[in-house]
C-alpha cells in the first residue's frame, strides 16, 4: 500500500479544484487547463454545462434509484442478493460515471447539491463492498454467478474502471483522503492481486479497467496499477476472451494485439476505451511502439471509419466499426459513448504529441456527436447519432425507458443506459479539454465564452477573458487581463476547416492565419486585446467517392457545426426524400442556421414504381422543379421541435 | 382424432409421390405440379437437385451427429437431460427440415439412402416424444426449463411446425400411416390442447407453427389444426410476447395485427412464415380480408424493401426489413432462409390468385438467391447474401463452424443453421414450384429441362418434354409428347423483365408475347412443338432515386440472372472501389457471363485523402481512365474461386 501521509509525485496533496483534471500524464508538460483554472460563462458549452449541473445529474440519480440500480448496491450488504436483480450486468458503471460526474461539478462549481448526492451515494456503495476489495453487485454473493465466471460479458473489471475514474476526479478535487478513493484502492489492489503477473491470466470483455487503473496509479503514485493496466493492455488481442455465440474475436478487440492493430474495429466503445488505456500505458512507460501504433489506428480509422459528425460506428449490428468507407448515412449508429471514447482517445494523443489535427476531431465530435445527444432541457438523450433519419419517430417511443438506439427520438432512459452519464461526466469536466498549458504556453483548442486564469511554469498567472458567441458567430476576442512580466506564448487552434482565419493582435492589423496553430508570444499587458476571426460562411462538403451510401450527395457545414434538414422545415406537401440540392446555388448564413437555396420538386407518387428501373432517374424529381430556400439547422438540435425525418447528406441535383 | 381409415378429401390415400407437394390448398382448382409429375432433366435446377441428393442431405446429417444436435433426442428418450446442451434452443428444428428433405428426395427419386435416412432418423426422434405429444429436446425435462416458460425465444411451435411440415412431405409420399405422421398428429394434438381456446392464450416468438399445422390439417383433413392455425394468426400483433431486451415487439410481428399491418418488417423469416400461415388461413376459411392483407403487404415490401436480387432483409442488426427504400448494398443482409419463405409466401399467392407477378419474384429469388447460397459441391453455403462484398473474405473462416452471416465466404455449418437445411427442402421439391395445373390447363412458371406428364381434370394426361439450357440460353423448345383428344390449354410465363419475347406454335410463324402470360388453347398433337424464346440480352437496371444506399450506381441483369464483378476478374492492380460503369458502352453476353465495357481508372492512393471533402470528386477515377472489358458473372457463383471482393451495383462514370 502506498503511504498517502508523503504525497505523491503526481498527486495534488489535498486536491485542488483549480487543477484537477480528468487525464493527468506522468511525463509530459502539455496538460489541460483545471476544472477552475478555466471558467466558462454563458455560451455554447456554458449553458450545456449549466443544464447538466441543475438537471441532468439529478435526473440520472432519480432514474437509477427508481429502477433498483442503487438498491442493488442496499441488498449485496445486507446480504439479500438473488439470481435475478434490477438492471444489466453493467449497470453499476452507470453509478460511477454519474459519481465521476458529480466530483467535477463540486469541483468546478462547488456545488453543495452535488456533494450531497455524492456522499450519498459512496455511502451506499461502501457497504457493498466484499473484505477484499472486489465490488460487484451482479457476481459473487448469494444466488449469484460466481466471480469472474463470465469475463467475456460480465462486466466487472470494466465497472470497476469506472470506480476508479470516479475516485480519480474526487481526489484530485478534494484530495486523496476520502472514502470513494479508499473503496477504489482497496479494489484496485484486488484486481492487481487476482489480474497481476501470475495470477489469472483474463481481461475483460469491455476494455475500460485499463484507463481506470493507469489514471489511478497516476493520481496515487502507484506503479502497480500502471503495470497491471499494462498487463490487460498487453494481454489482449491473442484469442483469451471465449468466442461468443455469433461475434467474432474482433467485437471485444481480442483478434490482434494492440500494437499490431492497423484500424479499430469491432465495438467502437470498446475499441477507444482501450485504445485510451494503450495511450495511458505508453506515454507512462514511454513506449513509442505503442504510441505509434494507436496514432497509426487513429489516423486510419478517422480516414476511412468515421462520420462527418465526428460519430464512430456505421452499425447497429455489434455497435461495431465498419470496414474502411462503409460509412452509410442509412442506419448510421454513431453511439453517443463511442463520441466520447474518441474524445478520450484524441485528448490523450494531443497530450501526447501536440498536434492541433486531434484537437480539430475534437472540436467536431464535441459539437455534432456530444451537443446532440441531450435534449436542450437536459432530461432526454440519443443513444445512436444517426445522420439520416428516413421516417419520424414517435413522441411515444421518448416516454419512458428505451431500447438503446432507436426511433428518432431522445429519450430519458435506456434499458443499456451508458450515454446519459457518459455525457454528465464530459460536460462536467468540459473545460479541462478546451485549453492547455506547456510551461510559459497557453493554448486554446477550443473556443468558449468564459475566463482563464492560467497557471504557468512558475506559478505566475496569464489571465485572459474570452468573449466570444462561437460556433453562433466565428469572431474570438481575447482579453489580456492578468500576465507576467516576461514573454509568454499564447497559441490559437485554427481549425482544418477555417481557410482564410484572422489573427489581430492588440488592435494591430489583421494576418491570415494558416490551419493548426496560431502562435503569439511575447510579453502581454493587461487591457491588449487579440482577435482570432473563424470564417463561419457556411460550405458544402463532399464525401469520398469510395463512400458508397453517400455517392451523389454534398453536406452543408458552418464553422464546427454540421447542418441537417429536417421535415420540420419543409414546405406543406413536400417529402424530404424528394429534396435536390442544386450545388450551383449559393448557400447563405441566417441567425443559427443557414439557408441553402436548394431545388425541390415533388416527385410522382411512389406507390407502384418499381424498385429497380430500365432507364435511370425513373422517378427522379425533374430538374425543372421549383427552387425553394431550404432552411438547414444544425445537426445537434435535430429532433427537438418535433419526431422528424433527417438529412445530413442531402443528394445532389443532377444538373450540378 | 380423425379415423385415418377413410381418407380425408384433401388427402391422397396411401400416399403419391406422383402428385405430392408441399402445399395444397384446401379451395382452389389450381395446384402446383407433383413431385414426379414434373421431372427434372440435366440442368441448372436438376443439377442442383442432383447435388442436394447425393451430397447436401448426408452432410447436413453428418454436422448435426457431429454436433450432438441428433443426440439430444437419445438424452431425452434415456432420461439424460441437463441444463446444457449442444445446440441453440431451436436445434431440432433442423432436424425436421432434413427430415422434410429427405422425405420430398425420397419421393422425386425413390432414393433407398434417403429413405434410410429417413427411417433412422424418426427413429432417434420417437422415443423423446413426450407420453402427451409434447416433442422438444430443449425444455421440458430433468433439469431443462419447463415447457412453453420462454414463447418468446423458446421456439418450441416454431420446431413442431417444421416437425408438421416433414410430416406433410412423408405422408403425400408414402401415405399418412407412418411413424413420423403419427408423431407429428400426437404433437400437433398436444399444441390445439395447450393453446386452443380457453387454453392458453400465446404465440411464439417466431412463426411456423401456422404453416405446419394449416398444411398438416389439409393432409389429415383435421378442420381442429386450421383453426389452430388461425388462432395463432389473429392473436398475433396484439403484444402478446414478453418484450425482450433491446427489441420490440416488430421484432416477432407482435406490433399490428396480420390483418392491418401495411408493409412487412422486423426479423425477415418470421415476417413471411408468418405471412405463408396467413395466407393458408384465408384460403382455407375463405377470409378475403385477410388474403388482401398480406397481398397489400407483398406489393409495398417488394416495390421498396425488396433487393434486385429478390433478397429481403436490409438489416444485419434483428436480420430485419429495413425501412421502405432502406436498401444500402453496404451491409444488405438477405438471408438464404428469407429467400425461401419468400418463395413459400408467393408461391401461395400464386396458387390463390393465378398472377404472374408472384412467380415473377420467385424466379428473381430462385436464381439470385436459392442459387447463390450453395456451393457448387453442395457442401457450403451462405446464411446471408450481401449484394457488396468490400473486402475479400479468408478461406480460414470457411473451415468449420461459422457464426451465421459474415465473412463473404460460404460455410460448411453454421451456430444458427437453419439455412442449409432449408436449402435442401426446397431444392428437393423445387419442381412443385415449376408448374402447376388448373382443370385443362398446364402452367409453366420455370423453366427448366425435364419432362411433365401433368394429370389434367378427368385424369387424361399431357405430357410435355422441355428441353432449354435456360438461364444460360433462352430458348425453351416444348414438345408435346401426348396430350388428349381435345382442347386443352398450355399457358407460359413471360418474365416481367421480357421484353420482346417471341412464341412459335408448332413451327408456325413467331408472335411477340408480353410479360405476363402467353396461353395457347388448342388441341396438341403428339410431336409438335412450341418454341418459346426469352431475349438475353444483358441489360442495365437502375436504383429507384429514393434508395440512398444505391444513388449513381447500376447493374447488369441477364435473363434472370443478377451479374456481379468480382475482384477475381479484374486486371492486376486494379481495386474493385475504383472501377466505372460507362452506361454508354456496350454490354455483351459471353458464355455463361456477360461483358460489359467499362472505364477503369486507379485513383490516387487514398490513404491520406479525406473522406469528406470541399470539393466534389476529389479522388474519383477520372472520366479519362482506360476503358478496359469487365467481366460479370452470375451473381450466384461469386466466391466459389476464391474469396473475393465483389459488387452488384457499380457505380456510373460521372460523363454517362
Amino acid at each position: 500500500m502506498t503511504d498517502t501521509s508523503a504525497p505523491p509525485t503526481n498527486a495534488v496533496p489535498g486536491g485542488s479544484a483549480l487543477l484537477a483534471r480528468p487525464v493527468a500524464p506522468l511525463s509530459g508538460s502539455r496538460r489541460g487547463a483545471g476544472l477552475t483554472e478555466f471558467r466558462l460563462a454563458e455560451g455554447f458549452w456554458g449553458r450545456l454545462q449549466q443544464t447538466n449541473a441543475t438537471t441532468t445529474l439529478g435526473h440520472c440519480l432519480d432514474w437509477m434509484e427508481r429502477l433498483g440500480w442503487l438498491a442493488n448496491f442496499d441488498r449485496v450488504a445486507t446480504g439479500e442478493t438473488a439470481r435475478e436483480r434490477p438492471g444489466w450486468q453493467f449497470s453499476d458503471s452507470e453509478v460511477y460515471k454519474l459519481l465521476e460526474a458529480l466530483a467535477w461539478e463540486r469541483g468546478r462549481s462547488g456545488s453543495p447539491e452535488a456533494e450531497a448526492m455524492f456522499v450519498a451515494l459512496v455511502e451506499r456503495i461502501g457497504p457493498a463492498q466484499d473484505e477484499d476489495g472486489y465490488l460487484n453487485t451482479c457476481f459473487g454473493h448469494a444466488g449469484q454467478q460466481p466471480r469472474y465466471s463470465d469475463l467475456e460479458e460480465g462486466h466487472e473489471l470494466y465497472c470497476l474502471g469506472h470506480l476508479l475514474q470516479a475516485a480519480v476526479a474526487r481526489a484530485r478535487v478534494t484530495g486523496p483522503r476520502d472514502p470513494l478513493v479508499e473503496i477504489a484502492r482497496r479494489a484496485a489492489d484486488h484486481v492487481c492481486r487476482e489480474f497481476g503477473a501470475g495470477a489469472r491470466e483474463g481481461i475483460c470483455g469491455h476494455p475500460e479497467i485499463e484507463v481506470g487503473l493507469a489514471e489511478f496509479g497516476r493520481l496515487l503514485g502507484e506503479p502497480r496499477y500502471l503495470e497491471q493496466a499494462r498487463l490487460f493492455i498487453e494481454r489482449r488481442g491473442r484469442g483469451t476472451l471465449r468466442p461468443i455465440p455469433l461475434l467474432s474475436a474482433a467485437y471485444f478487440q481480442d483478434d490482434v494485439p494492440v500494437r499490431e492493430a492497423q484500424a479499430w474495429r469491432g465495438h467502437a466503445v470498446r475499441a477507444l476505451y482501450l485504445a485510451a488505456g494503450a495511450l495511458d500505458v505508453a506515454v507512462d512507460t514511454g513506449d513509442d511502439e505503442l504510441l505509434d501504433a494507436v496514432r497509426r489506428q487513429w489516423s486510419r480509422t478517422v480516414e476511412r471509419r468515421t462520420y462527418l459528425t465526428g460519430g464512430m460506428g456505421s452499425r447497429h449490428q455489434d455497435e461495431g466499426f465498419g470496414e474502411d468507407w462503409e460509412l452509410p448515412a442509412d442506419r448510421a449508429y454513431c453511439e453517443t459513448c463511442a463520441g466520447i471514447a474518441s474524445i478520450m482517445v484524441s485528448w490523450r494523443l494531443f497530450l501526447a504529441t501536440g498536434e492541433a489535427r486531434y484537437a480539430d476531431l475534437m472540436e467536431r465530435t464535441f459539437y455534432n456527436v456530444l451537443a446532440t445527444s441531450p435534449r436542450a432541457d437536459g432530461r432526454a438523450f440519443f443513444y445512436a447519432n444517426p445522420l439520416q433519419q428516413r421516417e419520424a419517430g414517435s413522441d411515444v417511443e421518448a416516454s419512458g425507458v428505451n431500447p438503446r438506439a432507436e426511433g428518432g427520438v431522445r429519450a430519458p432512459w435506456f434499458e443499456v443506459s451508458c450515454c446519459p452519464t457518459n455525457v454528465a461526466r464530459t460536460l462536467a469536466s468540459w473545460q479541462s479539454y478546451a485549453a492547455a498549458v506547456e510551461d510559459d504556453a497557453v493554448t486554446l483548442l477550443q473556443y468558449a465564452a468564459g475566463e482563464g486564469r492560467f497557471a504557468l511554469a512558475d506559478g505566475a498567472v496569464l489571465a485572459l477573458g474570452i468573449i466570444t458567441s462561437y460556433p453562433g458567430d466565428g469572431e474570438v476576442r481575447i482579453e489580456i487581463r492578468e500576465a507576467p512580466a516576461r514573454p509568454v506564448a499564447l497559441r490559437l487552434r485554427v481549425p482544418g476547416w477555417a481557410t482564410g482565419a484572422t489573427l489581430s493582435d492588440a488592435g494591430g492589423p489583421r494576418s491570415v492565419v494558416e490551419p493548426g496553430w496560431a502562435m503569439v508570444e511575447r510579453e502581454f499587458q493587461p487591457g491588449e486585446e487579440l482577435v482570432l476571426r473563424l470564417p463561419l460562411e457556411p460550405r458544402m462538403t463532399w464525401p469520398h467517392p469510395r463512400v458508397d451510401g453517400l455517392r451523389g450527395t454534398a453536406a452543408i457545414e458552418r464553422g464546427p457545426l454540421v447542418l441537417c434538414l429536417e421535415s420540420t422545415d419543409l414546405p406543406e406537401g413536400v417529402d424530404l426524400a424528394d429534396v435536390r440540392l442544386d450545388a450551383e446555388a449559393p448557400v447563405r448564413a441566417v441567425a443559427d442556421g443557414a439557408v441553402a437555396a436548394g431545388r425541390v420538386q415533388v416527385a410522382s407518387d411512389p406507390d407502384g414504381t418499381p424498385p429497380f428501373q430500365s432507364q435511370p432517374g425513373g422517378a427522379e424529381p425533374s430538374a425543372g422543379g421549383p427552387a425553394v430556400d431550404l432552411r438547414l439547422i444544425p445537426y445537434h438540435r435535430w429532433a427537438e421541435r418535433e419526431p422528424s425525418a433527417m438529412r445530413i447528406f442531402i443528394p445532389v441535383s443532377s444538373s450540378a
